[in-house]
């Protein structure tokens, strides 16, 4: 067992957030009560083209952010997740787990983490059931077939859905 | 969501540790220094005989969780965990998850709980993975049969499993 | 595949009910939309000893079951149900899906009803989310530690768990 | 609950069926004897490059189909599942189940499903087991390679996969 | 990775046979041509009450086993497997994989026999899938409640259970 | 059951190994302990380009698994795998089981390649624990991030990855 104690004053949660919707706001509220302060990181992966650019997503974040918790920070980042917790000061990572299959994939990058540093420790929030079937992909992939999505995603994402379809 | 912001000073983990395994240990440890003060509830089900008494059990984790932080304190409670937890002022439930059997009993109790008590939040901390083999009923029926124990449980543990069936 | 077609005027949905719970009226009520007549068969298992006898259990789906549909019928079998399904001249099983777990254990039963009688068929009826982690064993538990379940079954049950305890 | 009855006269099972399988087969005809009409969608994604076009699919589909069962008719469509099925009428959807993994993929579609028109119930259909390996990707992945699919496909299909490697 | 070449002349099967299905027969005769010997093993668990005795499931296995391969011995054993197949020379262990949750069931045994005993390594035989839904203890549920379970085992199972009731 | 006896002198590993991993060596060295000699397969699949060419992953594991053990060779090939056993004379395959979710598809696999060719056999071998969260896919994911993959590959796989970054 870790021989130092750790300390817990950062946390950092990860994701692509491609669209944010409101199983991540879930998270991400629950975890700002956990922390002094919470990093909200999103991945700026330069292989996948995304459906929001790394900009727009900034600034749905921010925005949504600042009326879930003050001490929220939202920032992109390149790379490797540990490495940006770690640049972040964060020894925390914060994952939410909606199903049994997230369960199993959680669990690779929990080991992974660990092995790549073994300093960032991982809590896991339980999404509320309701919140699910909420995966970013879906969503996409039922905006862009036409269907109402407002349930599922905050109103400025449900806003900027509808200016790129048009 | 939730409309006011959850004190995390207090964090709690209850389970019937029958006995204490170093998976527990694990979690313990790691919890502590989630919080403040961390309480371990020793589960005291009036229903099941259980191989060490309520109180073999905790003057076990006392001195073992003694070893593992300063902030942890020892208690046993009768009933439900929820209320256990209301009456220590602890907003935080923790619990392992060692297998993904393990996650979708824990999904239930986090419903249930959340039905009970909508207070209460459940955040998971993952065991390691070669930890997670080790489910206190495994233990206890490997140590009946004569198996040899001591790299799954604390030394004080090992040592009280052989008094008992000497 | 099957050379004749089924008659599909009655279904069947057993159980223990052991107490009858939302989910399960959840799916009576949706299943009785699906066929002319429904019957609901209460299984009465001499080797385990029940928390309400079979007669209270008959008396509360009774009651409730009125409120629901006017086409559900509620009996009590022994042995096993695909011989209670038979003689009721009911070609299709419905069984209720709450969780993974709950998928595996049905699969196995199909399969079984499959080698025991051919001719039954068996459709799946997803519990709503939110009911899901009810399962007549954990609101047993729960009630006897005085938890509140009032949301959890229908008020007759609530009430009669109440009398029960006192 | 629902307050009003449905009425179950119609019922819908879509996929994209590139290829047509067996276990879609018994799927459909099982399906066949559960409604007075059954309507098979076959899904026209236009993001997707089929195996198969829409206009084969659909021929193929119509074909097979005849000799399973009189009341069963074949169209395409574009877009949500659920659109279809109000468009057609249909209250009541029909989904196979072949694995545990199909098992939460499926859960999440009926969520999703129940978000955007909550007038649609599903019921599922468990696939025989000795079907349950077949898939359509794996049927096509096997068959590009060379592998014998004749046990796993009907005979239009086998003919269909060989005039299009041939 | 073990530094010396384990010898695989001898496997083990160990289960509790209670009793032995046509799917232990098919894991047996198939792990039966994978080793120059196999030895089955009947575990004597003191603590739980059998349906059939050791002495009777020892004379089951051994009649049943000499149809299956000539090289197969059966035999009782109490305590640890581990420690049986010590005694025996046996350095391969055989399970047979039935379904998703005897997985997760099967690889914490794994990860406990590791821990007990570093040599002894764990192969799993996939039970074909007709065959899967047919475990020992739902065998005999539907034995007792009057099914016919001639399918599920071998004739002379099927004769035993059959006197057994009489 | 099979009516011939099998000959289990040849058994046959097959994967992409793109790249080679610490979890395939484990389950190579010990599965050359199950065989007279064992064959490793590389899937040389036109459709997908790879990360390391065949050449490259031919070189590689020829190189690694030298030192694994004398008895295997190494191939590559293109095709179904259950051709290419049988052009080997192998009548066993050998499957490593990571996780739950691996067992799912392996299971689907077995029974496919039981439909294309009933005389070869499947066995599992479980990866070790600490190995079992390192998928090729991930540590090239990994890799190309910058992350240190030094402790969950062969030491000239790392060496091959640096190159190829660099």
């Amino acid at each position: 067992m870790s021989a130092q104690p750790l300390s817990f004053s950062t946390g950092i949660y990860v994701g692509t957030f491609d669209p944010l919707t409101n199983g991540h706001c879930d998270v991400i509220e629950r975890a700002s009560y956990l922390f002094q302060s919470l990093t909200v990181g999103i991945g700026d992966n330069v292989k996948k083209k995304p459906f929001f650019s790394v900009k727009e997503r900034i600034a749905i974040l921010k925005s949504v952010c600042t009326s879930l918790n003050k001490n929220i920070s939202v920032k992109s980042f390149k790379g490797l997740a540990v490495e940006f917790a770690k640049s972040e000061g964060a020894s925390v990572m914060v994952r939410g787990l909606r199903t049994e299959a997230d369960y199993e994939f959680e669990m690779q990058m929990v080991m992974m983490n660990k092995t790549l540093c073994d300093t960032i420790e991982t809590v896991f929030i339980p999404t509320r059931q309701e919140l699910s079937h909420i995966s970013s992909s879906l969503v996409r992939e039922v905006a862009v077939m036409g269907g109402d999505v407002s349930k599922l995603v905050p109103d400025l994402v449900f806003k900027k859905l509808k200016e790129k379809q048009a």
